[in-house]
């Protein structure tokens, strides 16, 4: 309990470990709080997460670089440019120095690689037993161009829904590795940074393009529902244009899990309108994080705002949301 | 558990009690991230701050106050003016929706009062046992004037030292609160928000003005061990001026703290040229929030770096930052 209490033994572990693992100019102001310049022109879009993923760290990923690209993603998702990230460490008392470089090691590469900066942080630790080994809580801030609102209340009847790739990859990668499953393909979360996708987008499809989200927790059905009860819409979809890879089928099967209602952490939904959907996904097939991007449905006139798919088989179905959980500390 | 995972009693439970108690036209865009104006001019400032106070409720306030007043704090200690916050939450399965109300309301409360919307925010709530209570990660961002830059290196040999007002106060309310200690005064927190003293001092001080820091965690010590390390000066401090309450001496005898090395949660240290000294110190003494201000010291050459006292017998001690742990999740 000696790290988090404003003595000499937490200076040093933040100086030691995060700012290496972080290491930019903005922190090293050694302030409470950095200083950033601000680009011209714009809105700003502000956005914060909170991560509990157990494991801390599962195949494909780990807390760290969860934290980096789903705050990154967030902030995509408006169409802006990410600038900055906020880190808040909750720490238990006894948790692995070792374990807290890797996560670290591995938020300093995300930023890196992202070219986003962790500019500030804190850090408290609590006795062994009143936290899960540690969470982190993220805040960015990002610039939206001039001209673009993208919002989940834009969706129109005759809008074309548009899906980044396949679905269900993280979670199930989490829940293989709590349950200790060992399948012949592994499989990886899809954990990535989707801006640079999203950049992309916002070129080729500029004022046709109506918003975007990331079907995290509660996976796809989640935010087709989330989205249809903001725009005052329906949404149709078929099951049999939604990438979900074989493996990870297979796996849901033996979960029990729906791939629609698990968590994405890499994988983005688009509303366009139809007169850019075809530029759109050619933009999205041509970026390394878009290659399987699909038209998996359309937006329609519903006052009962409800998400209907047809299936693989022909039939239909209502995809309603989850009632209750599915999937608990998936991110 | 069903709160928290993407079904829709997370998204009511979102609804219902954090939309209410921090209604603005920010959050009630609905995605996930807000988007928002910036003012032209000047430097952003960005910040975070983690809360796990023990207990959550305590004499003159509970975690959500705690959490705006702070943050708004480290932004303002930049000379910013706050512009919004981000809220994240880390909830314990089965903590009384009840209190989360009384925290929102709170919340809410503080950021009606201090005008810093809360304009994005995340619920993850983990198992029982897995957290204590409820955790909260907050983030801000504020706006610096152009040409202000004030920052913890800039303290020089020569520049006079003010404290805005009575030590120990935070400390002291939550260990009372703790140890179950009735005093014959009651002992509250000082937690409060600064953004408007500050402003206050930004006028009255103008470019003589180095450098302000809130000493919170490790109180007025640690504050000024990190200003002398991170400036490369010595300070020079005399006891007999630093103001303590009656009440709060005596409990720190009772509890065997001393008040240097206790938290507070509404008090600053500014560290200012000598020239603009007498301006600053009538501008912060016009303010309700320094109406106690005082002259603690000065900063001197010192390589070594020290942070000196001059007791109120006449004697001198070196005030050391702790190496270890006074008071765990004081904040």
């Amino acid at each position: 309990m000696s790290h988090g209490a404003g003595g000499r033994a937490m200076a040093d572990l933040v100086a030691g470990i995060f700012r290496d693992a972080f290491a930019n100019e903005f922190l090293e102001q050694g302030n409470d709080q950095a200083s950033l310049p601000i680009p011209a022109g714009g809105r700003m879009v502000m956005t914060t997460d909170g991560y509990v993923v157990s494991p801390l760290f599962f195949p494909g990923g780990n807390i760290g670089a969860l934290a980096v690209h789903g705050t990154i993603n967030d902030i995509a998702m408006a169409g802006a440019r990410p600038l900055y990230l906020s880190a808040s460490f909750i720490i238990e008392e006894g948790f692995p120095l070792a374990d807290l470089q890797r996560i670290a090691g591995s938020m300093g590469q995300a930023s890196r690689e992202t070219g986003v900066p962790v500019v500030t942080g804190d850090t408290k630790v609590v006795e062994r037993g009143k936290a899960d080994g540690v969470f982190i809580a993220t805040a960015g801030v990002g610039l939206v161009p001039e001209g673009l609102a993208l919002s989940g209340d834009r969706a129109e009847p005759g809008d074309v829904v548009i899906l980044s790739g396949s679905i269900g990859d993280h979670g199930v990668a989490i829940m293989s590795s709590r349950e200790n499953l060992a399948f012949e393909t592994a499989i990886l979360s899809d954990c990535a940074a989707l801006h640079g996708l999203v950049a992309a987008m916002v070129d080729a499809a500029g004022p046709h393009l109506k918003l975007m989200r990331d079907p995290t927790r509660g996976g796809l059905a989640a935010t087709l529902n989330e989205l249809a009860h903001q725009s005052g819409v329906g949404f149709r979809i078929q099951e049999a244009a939604i990438p979900v890879k074989p493996q990870v089928a297979a796996a849901c099967e033996l979960l029990g899990l729906d791939p629609l209602f698990v968590a994405n952490e890499g994988k983005l939904v688009a509303v366009v309108a139809e007169a850019g959907a075809d530029a759109l996904l050619a933009a999205m097939r041509a970026h390394p994080l878009g290659r399987e991007a699909a038209v998996i449905g359309h937006a329609v006139a519903d006052d009962q705002r409800f998400v209907q798919m047809t299936t693989a088989f022909g039939g239909g179905r209502i995809v309603d949301w989850l009632s209750g959980e599915q999937l608990p500390r998936i991110c």
